[in-house]
């Protein structure tokens, strides 16, 4: 039996990059977070400390800034340039993956005019993207996070089996709340990133929205089907959704209901945890698999 | 000499009530976070262990949920409401402080009609009440916190005296990135507290994209000057502004430039700590102090 | 009515500093997050953006990492160099105030023996300080954050008027938990700062675990007292204590107990949120008021 | 073409357990996180919002409290009789993974002796164990998180690839500062879990220190193969250590040297981002691989 250096990899993580476009007195910005990792013959370092493979982190860090003062793009094509770079940049790197979360900003209006060079955060929803680059191959994730979601009715939980610890009441009426975390999966590299993204992101939306939910499962597959339905050039996704409770209160000890019907509002506690996780892929039969487009990314699958 | 109990209050923090109205097909919410705290005679708890006096913290909570249920209105009205009751309950309570942060929510759109009953969280921005009754006096203040705002040009930062330790260079042509937040205190507690917190926002964030800066201290004054001079209900106004850095990134040892006028973006490096922190308050020469309004509330001043 | 510049004060946050003392192989280190604001005439910077009288922050940062060179001592006298160096620098400046948490460190064993250079974060609790410079005065708060501390029996809660939203019912027996949050005054610049720091902090601790408590007020107070009746030097201590609900968990639906006395451990439910909020000062009766030293300093009094 | 349900789970995630031993008067306590998660036929609550094959999320809470009372043990222990439990109590129920965070506490000294019922947290350092039951296999992870550790020299690091993007200077002396995150695979489910966990994080913390390091990555391998020699029960283990970069301040612009032998203490600057991130495995070669133990756990490999 020998002890033996398994799978490894090591990079950069959080740069935190704001580019600005200034090439009119309308000025645009990207602001991103990037994490960039290598993969290949690492061994030396491990078992020797010899360096001579190890391409620095702080020279990945210097070639995100400089990559970005060439050109930012969508954060799936900064991706794929930073990853090409690395893997193609010594023999014995023979792979990377570079992850960034993007943060969105819109215009300041000022007496109803969107200021040229003024803007707000539009709030704590980050835009992903996940590029793997293994020898030959590129794979591109897309994503979001914390895309938060509620539905005050058109939510039912029912007919599940009941076993000596189960003293849930089944409802036909609830509130349904999540923060939606989505990874897609696309078929190729030369997808039109940014719109496919607004697409995407307005399927799941559109999709909690409309769907009057038997259970949480049913409101994930449902986002996922219309996702791939709309989007052809969409492999799989794969969706991460707590159930944040909203439980209803008790009002009678001091001789108030708390009726839907009522004339007040239904007063609900939101807890915080435990909370329900329900985590699922939605994929085409005909997707060939690719496990390590998604090797290090959190999540179930 | 004697060792004394000094000023002291108690209460539950962080009721987390979410109110849904339900009086049409087309439901409304509110959703909230509520901490109230009680002053008044509470030796004997302190000094014997004796709760004679003191109104449970879980009696607070269950006052917040079913006052919740008779109707929510603003979060200033709301806060009113419960301070002015447990003020009033019982002879050794001579005073109550209710701090309600509300959380923002939109109708999702399906088809370019907003739904009736399906949401999602407006950001991560908070809009804050605070309501002090101190025996026969309330006192207002409203709020917003982490409204994060930046200018990628139209502010300066030059005429500083230099010492010893000063190596700064100037700039006439800076990023500027703060997270605003912002106390202003009611004259009255008969306000229109929705349509002057809208008008508050709305002038906080004008006047921010709207000047020039020669200094945070500047913006912060202006947005100040602007909201008071709008707002004749408003008697002061606190504000803690952080400089969020964006520093510069040198690519000269790339053989690239990072110039505004450059063939590319401006490619700058976005700083976590330190950071500046930039605090002031702006305030009218009639208005009358009020300390006891701002009791417990973090902040400078 | 004219709208007024009021108070206000600007510096640099959280400037995290590490200072290792290698005069011998056996190394010792400080890891220090310095945060300095500056008070005194900066009006023009506020309504004329002319930073004439703005020591920078930059410069504020700069200094924290000279004065570290120069060596660092306890955190308030660091935090006293700091602030006279501030506050005398300039005619306009009349105060500063520097807060500082310092964060521990323990050596590694290895072998049974303390390692020379080796050591390992010793928890989340930090130790804090606050020096305030007005003028010719200095004021010192020693402080401490986030000791959580719990009891499993000890802790009763009765005795307490019920009201028409009073349900709670009584106990003789609970689990009692806080995250004790703690800041006191010295009467003095010229304590046995680190001395003191463990002495109190003992008291704290010792009083916690030694008081059978019939309400956590009884427990603030009689650490309190403790401190102050051990320490001289000590003229007023402040301290917020979270009650951290751990809910006996009701088993019954599954036929089981969950009494005390049964057959397996008790089961409890530790939540987040809501939570009870205690606040409370001790002091000497003939201790001189001293406002301007907890202004800034967040917290009930 | 057709859409599919891919793989699925679902669970109840973060039920927050403290269990007190109370069968003498010196007491005990547990302190738990437990999460769980169901595999198996879920494949008509996503399609049909048929929920007859789902055991609730809320069942799983009460089932961790009801198996509570009948003894915790280990968290390892705990895990694997809940997730053989769930495994087992249907038939479209598959599979079961239950992750365990268990937070530690420490007697409180009152005189110089330890209390009987009053506690203090040990730190922020977590201890954590993923139980994975597929069929008639069970895997059992156990680990440790946050253990932060740092050197003030016995670091170097030199001798990398220079590309156009390098410019990082060589050293031969440095602080090395890292949060071990780390979990290990066992053989078997009959392991003394508890022994097993102090020996492992004795040799990590050991290692760390003895360890002159010329790379983050030889540290982490030396670890791993730590653990590995001295404990026959561990096929592999998996590390991510991120590199927590302290710069040396130059201080050259203040007429002050910094250098290790001068003669005030060394000042270096703790930067939170960017980060170097070190992923790794060590492993036996005769281990046999085990996917599904890993399957849901974050982390690179």
């Amino acid at each position: 039996m020998a002890i033996l250096l398994g799978p490894n990899q090591y990079g950069k993580a959080e740069v935190r990059v704001v580019a600005v476009d200034r090439r009119s007195s309308r000025h645009s910005l990207v602001d991103l977070n990037v994490s960039s990792s290598l993969r290949g013959d690492f061994t030396a370092a491990h078992t020797a400390g010899d360096n001579g493979h190890v391409l620095t982190t702080d020279t990945q860090k210097n070639t995100v800034f400089a990559f970005a003062r060439q050109g930012v793009g969508s954060p799936e094509d900064f991706g794929l340039r930073l990853a090409r770079h690395f893997a193609g940049s010594y023999d014995w790197i023979t792979g990377a993956r570079v992850a960034v979360e993007s943060y969105g900003w819109e215009r300041i209006s000022v007496g109803g005019a969107e200021h040229d060079h003024s803007f707000r955060r539009a709030g704590s929803e980050v835009r992903t993207a996940v590029v793997t680059v293994d020898g030959d191959h590129a794979h591109v994730l897309a994503g979001l996070g914390d895309l938060v979601v509620l539905k005050t009715t058109g939510s039912e939980f029912r007919g599940f089996p009941r076993d000596r610890y189960t003293t849930l009441a089944e409802t036909r009426d609830r509130i349904l709340a999540t923060a939606v975390t989505a990874r897609w999966r696309y078929t190729a590299t030369d997808v039109d990133f940014d719109a496919t993204f607004a697409r995407v992101r307005t399927a799941l939306l559109e999709t909690f929205a409309a769907t009057h939910s038997l259970a949480l499962q049913q409101s994930l597959y449902a986002m996922g089907e219309a996702v791939l339905e709309q989007n052809p050039c969409v492999a799989e996704i794969r969706m991460s959704m707590p159930n944040r409770h909203h439980f209803l209160q008790d009002l009678s000890a001091f001789g108030l209901d708390n009726a839907p019907d009522g004339s007040g509002p239904v007063v609900y506690h939101a807890d915080d945890r435990p909370y329900g996780l329900i985590e699922g892929t939605v994929l085409r039969d005909d997707a060939a698999p690719a496990d390590i487009a998604w090797q290090g990314t959190p999540g179930f699958c």
